[in-house]
Formats: structure tokens, C-alpha cells, sequence
């Protein structure tokens, strides 16, 4: 077996596109196709078979099911946070709220939340229970994650153990569980299974930084993404915050003006720089990077799954799209 | 034990005022806590309760938990369905997307459902997964439910199957579901377990039916709402199905009258009248409510269980309020 994040990957999309739906209520089931085929990193996924097959040297196919349940999960939150949003675009494509309209994002969302039940505890046997327990207590703490993101954007102040306490809430519990579902699935201990937790939560927080990063210094053309929308929303992001801590008067006089977007991003990104927020950004990124290598310290793994954990580290901390 | 529905209600109204709620993220937790807050029939854990007290002759807060769960999902359809029908009030309160915003009921409904499967799990051990199972098909019925109530409003003609089959998904399984839970937790045999889904069923049907026939004829004062909500709003309900399949013409033309709504409500109960579709409407709930009986016939019950539960499918059929 190939044990690649491209082989992963492929796997995921093979199964997204096979997804049975009734044939009926297709007003319900369309928008959910609709929203499963735009693509997207299908990380959720791979994290979870890739776990399984690491510890089992078993056919990740084994837990396909709950693979595919994580992506479902994981679209349902997308679909539900553009809504809250007002996003249009998700992926290059128009939002299904905006595609439909909101009811249906509301509706379809939630069908997909139960879809995503349904696909773990298939062919999960005896796991299912602490399988199960693993993904609801994920799935209510990533409701908080969003309500504190969206409680944030009203806050005037956010210090940076909030924000960080609200993206591992948001983004890094959900690969977290991914991979302690595939941990759980090939009967890994206890152990094992929190130290694949771990790995999953500090990648999360590399991930979501570099995010931050690509928001602001990423290359438009690469990210495929414009550059400094954070900024022109006033997104409370580690760069920010972290301004806001060390520059107050000066990132709060250039919030305040009523300038063009381009040019707030310009003067927003002249303090960043002379912050140094740029490598410094990277560098917190890339010490989440390594706090997830050092969390599966003491696991067996072959080499070859060894070398995908730690590559995937260090590439979400430093991938320039 | 007192086998009574105010009994069984009351355990489930001490129950839902006892629900912990994280400390945490008060801004996802209270909006909850109102709207579990703001009473209701209790229907769906009471039925839970009586089934498995009458099933084992056990303490229905056996299931406490299970029964809780079916309360805190059908709040949820509840929230999620206001603000996709833009009301403004539930049970004479504000509704939590009035109270609060449509963005407060997108992720507290979230929440309700995550918290209603792990109330499922909650002490459920080896009956879990098939608790899970059934709740879980349950669940995705009734989005196609409200999927198809939402499609039924902007099409012409609804003929009475499909009203009926929405009525089913939107409001009988939940019942269904709850008896066969009960069931389930009771350690039944599948014979039973379906025969009290069946009666769920029915139960529900009859249920609905009484509430259009409420709406169009209750005595406002008793009912506790106005009148003639549902002509004012041309909803489809079986009446209005019903008149149009047999009096066509005359109920397109009222109905596509300029007149004011008090208007509007007395021509059209003229033709309910002629049709004399006050009876019809009761009659064909009643004999839901004879089904529902006759589903259960072939267990044993003890004899205040079987008056409870034939009790209730006649007061489902002839209730005024």
C-alpha cells in the first residue's frame, strides 16, 4: 500500500462520490450532493484511514464508512457557519444558500449531520459505542468553537489563549477525532489512541495558522484565494490580536479610519511587518508542527507512516495554498 | 405506579428542568434551556416512559434518559422549523430566532441534536445501537418530512397520499420512535417493538388530523390560538386538500379573492360545511386512533397500561385544545 496523502485523498473522493441518497426528496439530497462534490482537502478522511492503516497494516477501506462520515460531518458545518456567515462562495462555487436559498442550507445541513451518524455506525460493530462517544463530544464542542468565533467578531478585545482555545474548538477537535476514530477502529489502546488525538489537535492549530498566514502574506496566484480579506473584515486572527497586544493605538487608529480596502491592508500589513508577524506567525505554526510529531512519540509506526504524520505536520504549517 | 399521562409528563417536565448545561458558552446553552424551558405535551418521552413501565412493569426513569433525548430532538425540529417558517412565536413565547437571531437558532438547533444522541447513549448500553439505529432513520424521515411540508406550499395540488405520507414523516414517526424505544429498552421482541411503532404511527396521524381540524373548528378560547390560521394561510391541510378535490372552483375562487381574513375563514368553512368536512375530518382521525388501538392488539398489558394507551389514541382523535 501507498501511504500518501494522495492516495488518501483519492480514496476519500472515490468514496464521496459513491454516497448512496434515497431517490426520493431529491429537493432535500441534491443540495448535500451538491456540497460533497465541490472538492476540498478531504483531510478528515485521510487523517482517519490513514491512522488505520498504520496500526493495523489493514485496508483503509475497513473504515471507509467512518471516513466518510467525518467528511459529511464536516461539509454539515460548512454549510450551516455560511448561513450564519452570509458566505458566497465555498470552494470557487456559490454557497448551497446561495445556489438554494437558506432553508435549504439549514435543512439539508442538518440531514447530513444524521447522515454522518448513520455512516459511522455502519460496519463499526463492537467500536461503534466509543467511536460514537469520541465523534458527539467533537461535534458539541465545535458548536462552541462556532459560537465563540461568532461571539469573537462583536468582542472588542480577544487575547490570544481565546482565540487559541476557539480555533482548537473550531477546526483542530474534528482532526483530532478523526484520528482517534481511526485509532479506536484498529483497537488501539488507550494510549495510543490519545496520543493520535493529540497529533490531530496541535496539527489542527499548525493548520489554522498557517491559514492566518496565507490569509495575509500568501501568494494570491498559489492560494488561489485574494489576499487580506482578514483584514479588510477586521477577523480577529492571531495577527491581529497579536497587533492589537503590541500596537494598540496605531492598529486601532487604522481600523478606525475609513480607508479602501487596499489600502488598510497596506498600512495593516506595514505594522505586521514591523512587528515581525510574518516569521513569527510561521514560527508558532511550525511549533504546533512539531508538538504533533512529539505527540505520537512512542508509537510503533513503520517508516513509511512515520514519514506521512511527520510530513503532514510540517507541511500544514508551512503549505503555501 | 400510576399509569397516567400527567404522571408520565410530569416525570419528563422534572426531567427537562434538570438537564446540565456546560458552564461554558452561555450564548449556545441558554437559548436551550429557554426553549426546553417553555413546556409542551411532553408526548414523545411520555410515550417512551409508558411503554417500557408498561412493557416491564419497571420504573419508567429507566429511561429517563432516552425519553429526554426524544424531547430535546423534537425541540430541535422545532427551533430549526421556526425560522424556516419565519415564526414569531412558539407556545405563546417568542421563538428563539425572534428572541435571539435566525444564527442563535441555526447552532443552538445543532447543539439540541447532538446533545438529543448523546442523551440516546446515556445508560442505553447493549440496547444502544439498535436505539440508534431506529432514531437515527427516524431523524433523516423527518427532514424529508419538513423538506416535503416546504415543497407542498408552493405547488398547486397535494393529493390527500401525500399529504397523509408527510404528515407521517413530519409528525408520526417521532412517535413511532418513541414507542419503539421504549420498546427497545424494554427488552421486547421485534413483533412488539413494531406493533408499538405502529401504534405510534397511528397515534400521530390521528394527532395531526385533530390539530387542522382544531384550527378551522376548535373554540378559540379552549384551543388557546386563533381560528382559521391555516385558511388564512391556503395551507394544505386535509381540509382544504379535501374541498378542493371536491368543490374546485368554488374554493380557487375564494381563495383567489382580495378578501380580509375573517372573510376569507367564514366562505371557506361555508364550503367545509357544505361538504361537511368537520365530521369527515373527525371521523377519519378516530379511525387513526381505532388503528392505533388495534396495532396493539396480541400484547399483553396489564389492564391500566392497555386503558392508558387506548385512552390516548381516542384523546389524540377528539382532543379541543
Amino acid at each position: 500500500m501507498e501511504f500518501s496523502i494522495d492516495y488518501f485523498t483519492r480514496l476519500a473522493d472515490e468514496a464521496v462520490s459513491q454516497i448512496k441518497y434515497p431517490d426520493v426528496c431529491a429537493g432535500l439530497y441534491e443540495p448535500i450532493r451538491y456540497a460533497m462534490g465541490a472538492g476540498g482537502k478531504r483531510l478528515r478522511p485521510s487523517l482517519c484511514m490513514a491512522v488505520y492503516a498504520a496500526l493495523t497494516h489493514g485496508n483503509p477501506l475497513d473504515v471507509i464508512s467512518q471516513a466518510t462520515a467525518l467528511e459529511m460531518y464536516h461539509n454539515f458545518t460548512l454549510l450551516h457557519d455560511d448561513v450564519m456567515d452570509n458566505a458566497d462562495l465555498r470552494r470557487g462555487q456559490p454557497t448551497v444558500h446561495r445556489k438554494w436559498d437558506a432553508n435549504t442550507a439549514i435543512l439539508s445541513g442538518d440531514t447530513m449531520l444524521s447522515m454522518a451518524y448513520g455512516m459511522l455506525a455502519k460496519d463499526a460493530g463492537e467500536r461503534f459505542r466509543a467511536v460514537f462517544d469520541v465523534f458527539n463530544r467533537t461535534a458539541l464542542e465545535i458548536d462552541e468553537g462556532q459560537q465563540l468565533d461568532m461571539e469573537f467578531e462583536t468582542r472588542r478585545r480577544v487575547t490570544i489563549e481565546e482565540y487559541m482555545e476557539m480555533i482548537r474548538l473550531k477546526t483542530s477537535v474534528l482532526l483530532g477525532c478523526a484520528c482517534q476514530i481511526g485509532a479506536i477502529m484498529a483497537g488501539a489502546s488507550e494510549e495510543v489512541c490519545e496520543k493520535f488525538y493529540n497529533y490531530g489537535i496541535s496539527l489542527g492549530l499548525a493548520f489554522q495558522l498557517q491559514d492566518d498566514w496565507l490569509d495575509t502574506f500568501g501568494d494570491p496566484v498559489i492560494f488561489g484565494k485574494e489576499i487580506g480579506g482578514d483584514i479588510v473584515n477586521k477577523k480577529k486572527t492571531w495577527l491581529l490580536i497579536t497587533s492589537l497586544a503590541e500596537a494598540e493605538e496605531e492598529v486601532e487608529g487604522i481600523l478606525g479610519e475609513d480607508l479602501v480596502p487596499e489600502e488598510r491592508v497596506t498600512q495593516i500589513k506595514r505594522v505586521y511587518d514591523h512587528l515581525g508577524l510574518s516569521k513569527r506567525c510561521a514560527a508558532v505554526a511550525m511549533r504546533y508542527a512539531d508538538e504533533a510529531v512529539a505527540a505520537l512519540r512512542g508509537v510503533a509506526l513503520d517508516r513509511d507512516a512515520e514519514d506521512f504524520f511527520v510530513d503532514l505536520a510540517h507541511k500544514a504549517a508551512t503549505r503555501n495554498h
